[in-house]
C-alpha cells in the first residue's frame, strides 16, 4: 500500500473518499503525461510484480486494458481464464482464487458476472484484488478513466452537470459514475426508459429526468450506456428500432447540450440504437480519448494498490 | 541438459531413479528459498531460452504454474492452444509438434488427453519435451511437487505412510505418485471404490485396502485424488452423495491417522463429494502448499532439462 | 518507416515492387543468420514498441509466428481475439479497430475472414497494419517467407519454374505467391481440378495446365495448397479419396519435376488427401524450413514497418 493511498484493494466507487479518487486521477496524469508516439516510455515502478487478471465473464477491452498497464510499468502479466479452467470442474469461486493467490501474484485483477464477486475474494484472500467490473454493481476502473476524461477536458468535476443516459438499471458503470462523480461534486441528471431507471435512484444524489432531452439540457458532459442486452433478465423494450426512436441520441438532442460538450460513451457502441451513427465520430466525441485513458487510470490503480507514492522519482 | 541429470525429457516418473528425484526435489528447494513477498526474485539462468506450453486439453492451473515458473527463470514463453488450432483442421499430432519445433522453441510443455502423446512427440521431434499430464498415464509435475511438499512437511519420504484414496485407475496424478513414492522407500497404501482400483495394482508395489479407514490409519500423508468424472467411460458410481457416503473423506476417518499427518489433494477439489468441506481448510490441510511448490518444482524441472547445475551461482 | 521501405503498411503482395520484396527478404536473411541453438539471440531494434495481434479468424501458427517474431526483436505484444471480444456484442470491425488504435500498438497484425478487412483498417485508422491474411485474397508473409525459402535452396527467384497445385481459387496463399514470383520473374504453372482455378487467372502472368503432371515437368519448386475445406461455399470434389486420385501429388508424380527441386506447402498438410504420405517427410521437403523462414520474414515485415533501416548495426 502507498503512503498516501490506504486501500489494499479497489473494490468499488463507493469506498473511496474523493481525496482518494484525486489521488488517482494525479497519479494516472503523471502516468499519461509520458504517453506520445512510440516507443512506449515505460515506469520500472512494478518490475518484477506479478499482475494477474482472472475473467470469469468474457471480456476484452478492459483485460487488455489492464494488460497494458501493467506491461508499461514493467509488471509481469498472467491471465487466468475461465473459460479454459477448473470452473467446468465444480471448484468454488474462493478455492479457485485461493489457488490463484497460491501462486503469489502482488494483485489480482477480478472480473465476474456476479455482484460482489471481487469483495468476496478480497475477504477471503490476503492477496490484492482490483474489480475490472462484476455484475450489475460497479465498474470502478471504467468511472475513474470517464472521471479522468471530463477532468481533462472540464478541468473539474465540481459543479459539472453530467448526463447520464440509457439502462442505468443494468450498468455498473452507471453506478460506479454516479458514486464518483457526486463524490466529486458534480451534478448527475440521469435519464432512459422506466424500466431501467431504479426506484430509488434519488437517494444516490441524483436527478432523474422522464424525457432524455430534460437531461441533456444544458450538460456539459452527456455519457450514454450501452444497451446491456446480455445482461437484462428479459427484453425491457420491444425493439432496438423503438429504442431509437424514444431513448436513442440524435444530433437535434446534442443541441440542446452546453455549447461546448463532450460525448461520452463506455463502448462498445450499438450505433444507430442508443446513438445517431454520425455522433460517435462527431468533434464532440471524447470516446477514443476514454480508451486510452483507461490505460493511465489503470497503471495508477495497480501502482496505488501496490505501494507507489506520486512523489516517487519513477514515475517521471 | 544438465551435467547431473542426464534427461533431456521428463515424460513420467516411471522414467526416473530416485537420484534424479532427489535432485529435482532439491533444486526446487533452492527455488523455494526465493520466494516470498513482491517483488518477485527472479533467476537469470534461461534468459533467451523459449519455453512453449502446447496443452491438447483445456488446463489453467498447471499452465499457469510453468508459465510462472518460466517467468521466475526469465524464460521467453509460447502458448500454442489446441482449440484454435489447425487440430480441427485433421493435421496429425506429430505434423503439429514438428511444426511448433520449427518455431524453435527451447522446450515443449505437452499435455494430452491421450496417454503416451508426450512420449511420441519426444521420440518423433529433437525438441526436449516435458510432460504436462497425459491421459490416464503419468502427471510427473504433480507428483514432483506432492512429493515435494511431503518432504517440506516431514523430512525425509522414507519409511512415509502414504494413503492415497479414490479413483486410482483413472488418475495419472496417483500413477506418477506411485511410481515416485516407491522409488523414494515410502510405504503407499490404496483405497477407493473397486470399480476405480486397477486388479493388478499391487504389482506397483502399493497395499490396496478396501476400506479406505484402513488405508488411512497412522498415515503421515492422506492423499484424495479428485473424482474425474470427464476422465470415465461411464459413471462408475450411483451419485455424489453415494460416493461421499461411502468413500468421502471425514473429520472422523481423519482421527485414524498420524497425530501430525498432513492431508493433500490436487485440486480442483469437488468439497462435499471426495472430502467434507471443513477439512480441506483445515490445519492439517497443505492443498494451497502445493500449488506454490508446484512453481518451484516446475522452475527446477526446465531448468534441469535446459542444462542448469544446481551449483550455479545463478541459483542465488 | 523505413528509409528504405516506403510503406507504412503491408496489405498484399500486390502493392510492393520487387525491390520492396527484394529488401524484405534481405533484411530476414540477417535475422535468419542470427537463428540457431538456443538461447535465442535478439534483437533489440523494437524494444517498447507494442505488436498488437487482431486474429478476428481463428489461427495458432500465424500469430505464434508474428508473436516470436515480435519477441525476438524485444517488442511487446498484446493479443486481441475476436471469439471472447465486443464483436458478438455487435460493434463494427471499425469501432473495434478504433478502440485498439487507442491502446496505442506501434503495428497491428490482422487476420480476418472477409477479403479487404486489412486495407478497410488501413484506411479508417492512423495506425500501421499488417495482413496476416484475409479471406480468399492475400496472406503476404506466408508468400513472402515462401519466397524466401526458394531463394535459400535456389539462390535466386528469377527464371525459376515454380508449380502451384491445388485449389487456387480460395487460396489467399496461392494469390500472395503468384503476384510475388511473377514480380521476382519467377515462371509460375498452376494446376488444380477446374472448379479450383479462376478463368480469368492467366491475366496475372501465369500458365495453367490441366494434368498436374505437366505442371510438375521440370519445375524447380513443387509448391501445394491445402485442399482449404472450411474456405468452401460447397464441397466442389466428391470426395478426399477421389481428390487423391487425381489430384493428390505422388512420389511418381514428382519425378517429372527437375531433378534438385523442392517441395512446398504453407500447411497444416492433409496427408493422404493433396499428397502422398510419405512425401511430406522426404529428402526434397523444405515444408519445416518454411515454418522457421517465417519468424525471420515476419521479423523483417515488424521491422521495416516499424521504421528499421537493413544497415543498422543493431541487426548484427
Amino acid at each position: 500500500m502507498s503512503p498516501s493511498f490506504k486501500h489494499k484493494h479497489i473494490l468499488g466507487i463507493e469506498d473511496l473518499s474523493s481525496k482518494d479518487i484525486t489521488l488517482i486521477l494525479d497519479t494516472a496524469k503523471r502516468f499519461k503525461d509520458l504517453f506520445g508516439p512510440p516507443p512506449i516510455r515505460k515506469v520500472p515502478a512494478l518490475r518484477n510484480m506479478m499482475v494477474m487478471t482472472a475473467f470469469f465473464e468474457p471480456s476484452t477491452r478492459t483485460k487488455l486494458s489492464f494488460d497494458s498497464a501493467a506491461k508499461r510499468l514493467n509488471a509481469d502479466t498472467m491471465a487466468f481464464s475461465a473459460s479454459t479452467s477448473s470452473l467446468v470442474k465444480g471448484e468454488t469461486l474462493i478455492d479457485t482464487c485461493k489457488n490463484l493467490e497460491a501462486m503469489q501474484p502482488s494483485v489480482i485483477v477480478i472480473r465476474h458476472k456476479s455482484s460482489g464477486a471481487p469483495r468476496f475474494v478480497a475477504e477471503n484472500t490476503d492477496v490484492s484484488v482490483l474489480n475490472a467490473g462484476d455484475g450489475w454493481h460497479e465498474h470502478p476502473s471504467q468511472a475513474l478513466l470517464d472521471m479522468y476524461t471530463m477532468r481533462e477536458n472540464k478541468r473539474s468535476l465540481e459543479g459539472l452537470k453530467v448526463a447520464l443516459l440509457g439502462d442505468i438499471t443494468h450498468s455498473r458503470v452507471a453506478h460506479s459514475n454516479i458514486f464518483g462523480l457526486t463524490k466529486m461534486g458534480a451534478e448527475v441528471h440521469v435519464s432512459g426508459p422506466s424500466t431501467m431507471i431504479p426506484r430509488d435512484i434519488e437517494r444516490l444524489g441524483v436527478v432523474v429526468h422522464k424525457r432524455i432531452q430534460d437531461a441533456v439540457a444544458d450538460a456539459d458532459v452527456v455519457m450514454l450506456l450501452r444497451i446491456q442486452l446480455e445482461r437484462m433478465p428479459k427484453t425491457l423494450f420491444p425493439s432496438n428500432r423503438e429504442y431509437f426512436r424514444f431513448f436513442g441520441v440524435t444530433p437535434e438532442i446534442m443541441k440542446l447540450a452546453a455549447k461546448d460538450h463532450i460525448l461520452m460513451h463506455p463502448g462498445p457502441i450499438n450505433r444507430g440504437v442508443e446513438l445517431a451513427y454520425e455522433l460517435a465520430d462527431g468533434e464532440k466525441s471524447v470516446i477514443l480519448d476514454q480508451v486510452t485513458n483507461g490505460i493511465a487510470v489503470r497503471m495508477a490503480m495497480l501502482y496505488l494498490v501496490l505501494g507507489g507514492t506520486i512523489e516517487e522519482e519513477a514515475i517521471t
